[in-house]
């Protein structure tokens, strides 16, 4: 998507150097549109610990760089324990995404398989751009079938179709298009009407900070507002469509994403509102049976609520919010139960919130299922 | 209540002298405590329209405070005149508490029929300060009433009672206990143990500023939360209890409240938790039968969502939240239904949130209803 009317990934080779991957410093933004150049795989490592780039998708690509990066950091010993060092070192910059994990993982074994090749830096390029690839392409299809139900809805309007989005489920989370945002920028480049409620999300406000930046960035009409105003919203037929992302969705259909999210989801229901959550296939959890008894919930730093961070003074800013002796607590994500989601948008079509729905879009996990169910 | 262990009401008459009047200055709460002094009408009506006083109970009271200053500040024309004009100028100062223009009426008419009274400032003061102490008596009770539901509580539970509060309905908003508050302040002080999650309340951040200020200067368990956590805490039955206060109530029960009240609570019903509303028998709209359609919504200016204020670098500083080009709205009410509303904690008792049990509470009001429908 486009920054400034360049398009840009979220992640990228340097032009001057194949040692050198580029990203955009997502710490800074809106205010600031910063470059930074990472070298090492310990520049990746801090990189994605410090939040300069967030976001399953993007996480999982910027550790697979990293593993690429490693091979121009050869220092002399053995390189099979380096690379095990390295990958550990990667998994450990952030606990929770299961992409992280996984990128890394195919990386290494890439990487000890073809540990002889004479073209091993140029082959290792390749498989990280085939897995940056692969995500830019899921996006796309949640993009294409999610146009789909905007579609819809503006066929029987006639008038911009109003949809209401929570936190950061865009392509600065992603490579490029995005999950939650996908359909929209379709919907937008197609030339259907679309006007997007942006949820400021607090406490780290990837809404009114992120959502709002790319949004407009690609010239895409929203209104920010805080995460109270959605209900009142629906209540007067202000939005005809919610959609969201995920960072973890049962097998079942229960959403854990940001929290606020089932604040939404219950009033979408309330009012009769399409809510739709976007993910592709590796936000899957096929173990996971029930997401409000299962789903481990990250408790953050609660200076993120007892504090913000603004633009002033012509500097970013931090300022304290509460009185200096309250106690405040920040717990991450919340989980949706699947009875409150009209759909699931993977990157193989829409699916209900179910097991008989997901699994049929996934045949060969809802397989692994029926077999782990009848050996027990 | 107290600050600093110093008991205090919102506004009070001058120790000093008593041609002029004290109040806590909320907008630099919780970070600065300052007393202003209001010496003429003109004063009361500033401290209102740039709201070093809000809340309806507290604003009422400011303005008769103001109709009795205006006795000080007799300019030799006609009285009768230029009180009608001040009440006028202080009925201007906020456009939708009730409270502020029933107050200056109701000093108007007194200070009319009494204005050749010898000891006309002595009457006037005693006459505001009944109208004063009447609030009080109206938060204690409240506070009483709302107790028995923590009581009961605590008696099944044995362990410490948390209650979800939203914006402020604190005494800071009335002139001493609160509405909200009240029976929070009521059971702290009988022993019984409590903890409060104090929703931060953006735009505005009441929450954050006031609520969190005012229990802790009395030593009441608190936690702030962004406004997005309440669900997931609801979730995981961490909150047995929600307590707000309400700007405007429908004889049929429907609650119109700060945004957000709303989606706490869904939130509430959907995991069966109490929902209560407290609130003075003014807040009542003995007209109106459907919150939704007929209560007007306030918008108020965008800027208070695209910006914040907080402390830093030793002042009160505000930074932008929002992408320069990004648009911002901010509804500052929403109304929830009665539906969703398990009671109304007022003056005269708790009432279900349906005309029945409202005007059983109020028989007064009930004929005035039954009466009009004869009528039509």
């Amino acid at each position: 998507m486009r920054i400034n009317g360049k398009p840009y990934h979220t992640i990228w080779l340097s032009d001057e150097t194949p040692s050198s991957v580029q990203i955009i410093d997502q710490r800074k933004l809106p205010f600031v549109f910063e470059i930074l150049n990472l070298k090492t795989p310990e520049d990746c490592f801090h990189a994605i610990r410090d939040m300069a780039v967030r976001g399953a998708p993007l996480i999982g690509i910027t550790a697979a760089y990293g593993m690429y990066l490693a091979l121009f950091c050869y220092n002399g010993k053995n390189i099979e324990n380096q690379l095990y060092e390295i990958a550990s070192h990667l998994k450990s910059s952030r606990p929770t995404a299961v992409n992280l994990a996984y990128a890394v993982d195919v990386m290494l074994e890439f990487l000890l398989k073809n540990r002889q090749a004479s073209n091993l830096k140029k082959l290792t390029l390749k498989k990280v751009e085939e897995l940056k690839f692969r995500e830019i392409e899921f996006s796309e299809k949640i993009g294409e079938f999610g146009l789909e139900i905007i579609e819809k809805i503006y066929q029987k309007k006639q008038q911009p179709v109003n949809i209401l989005t929570h936190c950061n489920a865009g392509w600065l989370a992603c490579i490029d298009w995005g999950t939650a945002t996908a359909p929209i920028y379709k919907a937008h480049r197609k030339g259907i009407p679309v006007h997007v409620w942006v949820d400021e999300t607090r406490p780290r406000n990837q809404g009114a900070r992120l959502t709002a930046f790319e949004l407009g960035q690609e010239a895409v009409p929203h209104t920010v507002i805080a995460d109270n105003t959605g209900g009142h919203l629906m209540q007067h037929k202000m939005v005809d469509l919610v959609i969201v992302g995920s960072d973890r969705t049962t097998v079942t259909g229960d959403v854990a994403n940001k929290i606020g999210t089932y604040l939404k989801a219950l009033a979408a229901k309330d009012n009769g509102i399409p809510f739709y959550v976007a993910l592709p296939s590796s936000t899957f959890d096929w173990q996971m049976e029930d997401g409000i008894a299962e789903i481990p919930i990250e408790e953050r730093n609660a200076d993120e609520v007892a504090k913000i961070e603004g633009w002033g003074n012509n500097s970013i800013q931090q300022v304290q919010l509460i009185p200096e002796n309250s106690r405040a607590v920040n717990y991450s994500f919340d989980v949706t139960p699947a009875r409150l989601v009209t759909g699931l948008i993977t990157e193989r079509g829409i699916s209900k919130a179910n097991r008989e729905s997901i699994t049929a879009l996934f045949p060969e996990r809802g397989n692994n299922i029926a077999q782990r169910a009848n050996n027990k």
